[in-house]
């Protein structure tokens, strides 16, 4: 079976790093229609989304849109995902709006500089990681510790959204700020602004958890229902505008969204400040890796849903060409985002060209449709998000999570916690280096047991859970894991304590079935095992060891100096070794209780 | 079979932490004997080693003699090793005069108290991971990263004695420096340090190398051979002095050590400083955890010769004891030294009271020995430090890591090389970071096979090595690794892979016989796995789960979605999903070449 990696030495392909050649020269009347109607539903989906991603990062309102035309038409050239729908997504929004802000005060010009250059720095890694065949980087990031991030996040962001709701101002860089600045801006709170905030919320809640039911109730079918629900908040956002036009509430305090310009974005390359680029650096790369995770389990969720396939790392190629073409036509940082996808997915789209005609949707949407949204009440995109990232938070997780493993549940309530409390960069940074710690922890105490025989058998199974046969002078012993640095002082350990235990033995083997790796530690601290033994008199032997495992020790002189033998099987060990190999299983408890 | 964990799950006991309760209760007169010759001989060996570490360290020549006082006394109270003689070392004397030296210039006052205040802290630290069974820390280094730090070590020692061989002045921080010093100040070459420094050399690498054969030849038992051959530099130190003094050679510009105070060193608690704490605080964490290592080693070569035992954790405490005491009587970091403990062993040591008597031993010569001392040249001291480090050099290791594992070589080079180039805090936290990385990387893509069964038998074994049998139906698949976040997504992308391409599967069935552990993210790949092969009408099944594995997936509700079974053994597995089990092997081939 050619392995990921055993394709990708077979050179370097146009059609692999364009898979637009691939699909395009195929192309159907059929996949046009279905990409066609598929690019319309998805428009009218990412029309008040992408306004609403805007705010979350604090930018411009047509900035959103701008960040949904160019990055969708990368896609479609350089993605591999057939049903991807790219753009701005709300966690990525957050943390361009955390990093920007690092920078320059939310509004200013520095601020949306920052901000185009975080798309295109990300854009940048994302490529180079592609070309580079860094993809696996991403595995990293353990599944807890994706949902933990993924849960704060989403709290952080209804939380900061809450102000719209009230019709107040307030800020804060994690959740107590957030909480407390809103508390002490309460009193200021709009009437108005907080009646259509509520009606919103409600209306867009019964939308998301009711109204597909009732459509299907209706006779309509399941995937119309589902997309119909999915656009839902189109509908709250033309109520909104009709509400405040019609009454003047924008006189009564109610914050809409103003004058969007007209026109399509225009091209700019950053210029270079060695400073600023090393400063947001560090961001650009964890936006890189966070979008990238989301992104591919959405498209890979998708893909096979068909029994299609992506390419992980032409996937990075395709979302950093994304993330790049956003960045240099005044958008933000995107990637592809699960509502959109799964819509997109739903209404037919068969190839990424759905992509390209919603990008000229919403190009045509930013030439005409701003003046439309002037009286567009920020309350009902506050609420769209709000109703958005809450199916992001997942505390359910956290319980599954800790009764499965105590690891990774405390690698997800640290991530959790250090996110809201001290932001998003150090939640994940933390989040990443526990888990990788507590996974190294783990692994440098692996399961060890002695083992013996299963009378009347050729099998050998751990004498503290089995009735087995041993022997006073036979000492076996099995450790299940690979043999590597942070293991290797605790096999030393193991053996040098059951030496100075078992007086009158004579022969010790190490069983190897699970043993896929030896690397060099493990080596010498088989070499020092077995120059220990030689020195207390006792011959050490290995049984079952792998072919690739064999082949590299061939290639020391460990085999050479190895007092013992290597047995092809724990069987064949135990009858060269001990002479009455029948003995009664009643050794194995005499043994237990030393 | 109790594992070290399981031992110490069994509380506090008082003779566990104070190992003096056990041999000191049945300590003999036999002991006594042996234990004292033990300790003149180390004594005789210690004291021009204890000034030669001092003058790496940068530090008055009694600090040498006063950490190998109470140090070893407090070994001898807590250590487990009954062999291993603790005092100052090559290696850790370089990190003191590194980490000491950022903080202030050499000779000045707080430059000594830093040094003092490392022993402390770096004791502290130990005493901690002591107490919290923190030991597997140190599993983190691995074996070519230690190899590799001593190399660049020994080799910086080395060049930084040079100057007092030639009797000139040079800094330097990194080997380039140190070089580029050398060759500015060569010029000034003191020539009648130069003949001493040379003379030395070559006595000293004759005692390392060939005195012993010749003790043997005349007859003298290999083991007294050796002892004496050990005490070499006791030689060159009398001869240095009677020569200086003689020829009143100080006054021809020899360095000589001069005054050393008489007496025993004073006992100080090291004042509260915030900041220099804090900047001390990474340095000695990096001595606490190479000293250990070094220490640990030593001990359990030693320790398994006799079948005795040491306990890793109980020793934490005993050197952070001994450190402790250093830094609390004028001393700087100390531990387990190779050369001297395999003196202390050879020459018959029964007990940690050896130590205690050799603490005695250099009191002593603290009090009365030190006016004998001030002729000594610092070009002999200089010449006994070059002999000593430059067994620790071992490029031979360099060459033999690369030829067992590429991975191995390249942290272990990254080290040497950040380590001569960049210093040495640098150069071990390189060397760790980047095996650690490696190790994940390698871990992250592991041995994945599609296998099928070897005719005639009820063996599965790899399609690409093996003629088997396999059917179009049913593909069976083996990845040799435990399931964890890492390599999750790769097992996805893999599985996702294959159903892509074999168009007319009906059952995928994972074989799990090296699966010791599935993380949380590895469940959540497995249920992805069987939602996505369910939508493309795919079975999921498992086979040869182990145990624990099992165990801990009937927690979940993984079982219950699972579309196929949970076969006990891969044979059952394609008896109960294969109607036609013997079919030819030719099968096997046509699947390879898809």
């Amino acid at each position: 079976m050619p392995s990921d990696s055993e394709i990708s030495d077979q050179g370097f392909h146009l059609s692999r790093h364009l898979p637009i050649l691939g699909w395009g020269r195929v192309y159907t009347r059929l996949q046009l229609t279905g990409d066609l109607l598929a690019a319309v539903i998805v428009t009218i989906m990412l029309i008040p989304q992408s306004l609403a991603y805007a705010m979350i990062a604090g930018l411009p309102p047509q900035m959103g849109l701008y960040a949904s035309v160019l990055p969708l038409i990368a896609y479609a050239i350089f993605g591999t995902s057939r049903t991807l729908a790219v753009g701005p997504v709300a966690v990525l929004s957050l943390m361009t709006a955390v990093a920007a802000g690092s920078i320059a005060a939310q509004g200013s010009s520095g601020y949306i500089e920052a901000a185009m250059l975080l798309a295109v720095l990300s854009g940048g890694i994302l490529l180079i990681m592609g070309l580079l065949r860094l993809g696996f980087l991403a595995n990293f990031l353990s599944h807890p510790v994706i949902s933990g991030f993924i849960t704060a996040t989403g709290i952080l962001i209804a939380a900061g959204q809450v102000k719209h709701i009230l019709g107040i101002d307030a800020g804060g860089h994690n959740l107590f700020e957030i909480i407390a600045s809103l508390v002490a801006h309460l009193p200021k709170t709009n009437i108005p602004t907080l009646i259509i905030g509520s009606v919103s919320l409600a209306f867009l809640f019964w939308v998301k958890t009711g109204l597909k039911s009732s459509l299907v109730a209706l006779g309509i079918g399941e995937t119309p229902a589902r997309i119909i629900a999915r656009t839902g908040p189109v509908f709250a956002v033309a109520a909104g505008i009709g509400v405040v036009a019609l009454w003047s509430l924008a006189d009564k305090g109610v914050a809409i969204v103003g004058e969007i310009p007209q026109g399509l974005p225009t091209l700019s390359i950053p210029r270079f400040d060695q400073e600023l680029w090393t400063s947001l650096l560090g961001s650009a790369a964890l936006i890189s890796v966070i979008g990238f995770v989301e992104s591919i389990s959405v498209a890979q969720t998708l893909a096979t849903k068909r029994r299609q396939r992506i390419q992980p790392d032409q996937e990075l190629i395709g979302l950093g060409a994304s993330s790049l073409a956003s960045g240099l036509s005044s958008g933000f940082p995107v990637t592809g985002g699960f509502a959109r996808s799964a819509v997109n997915f739903d209404a037919g789209a068969e190839t990424p060209a759905a992509g390209a005609f919603t990008a000229i949707g919403i190009a045509l949407a930013a030439l005409f449709l701003t003046p439309l949204l002037y009286f567009l009440p920020k309350a009902v995109l506050a609420a769209t998000i709000i109703i958005a990232v809450l199916s992001l938070v997942d505390f359910k997780a956290l319980r599954q999570t800790w009764r499965y493993s105590k690891n990774d549940f405390a690698a997800m309530l640290a991530t959790i916690l250090m996110t809201l409390g001290l932001g998003v960069e150090i939640g994940i940074t933390t989040g990443v280096a526990l888990s990788i710690f507590l996974h190294l922890y783990q692994s440098s105490k692996p399961h060890f047991a002695i083992v013996g025989r299963v009378p009347g058998t050729e099998h050998f199974r751990n004498v503290l859970r089995h009735d087995v046969i041993t022997c006073d002078r036979v000492l076996t012993v099995r450790m299940d894991a690979s043999l590597y640095f942070a293991n290797a002082r605790f096999l030393e350990d193991t053996i040098y304590d059951l030496i100075s235990r078992y007086k009158g033995l004579q022969h010790l083997v190490l069983m190897c079935p699970t043993v896929s790796v030896i690397d060099a530690s493990a080596l010498e601290s088989l070499e020092a095992i077995n120059q220990r033994l030689e020195d207390a008199g006792i011959q050490f032997h290995l049984s079952e060891v792998k072919g690739p495992v064999m082949d590299r020790l061939k290639r020391t002189d460990f085999l050479e100096h190895l007092t013992g033998r290597v047995f092809l099987n724990q069987y064949q060990a135990i009858k060269a070794l001990d002479p009455n190999p029948d003995q009664e299983p009643e050794h194995a408890l005499s043994l237990i209780h030393i």
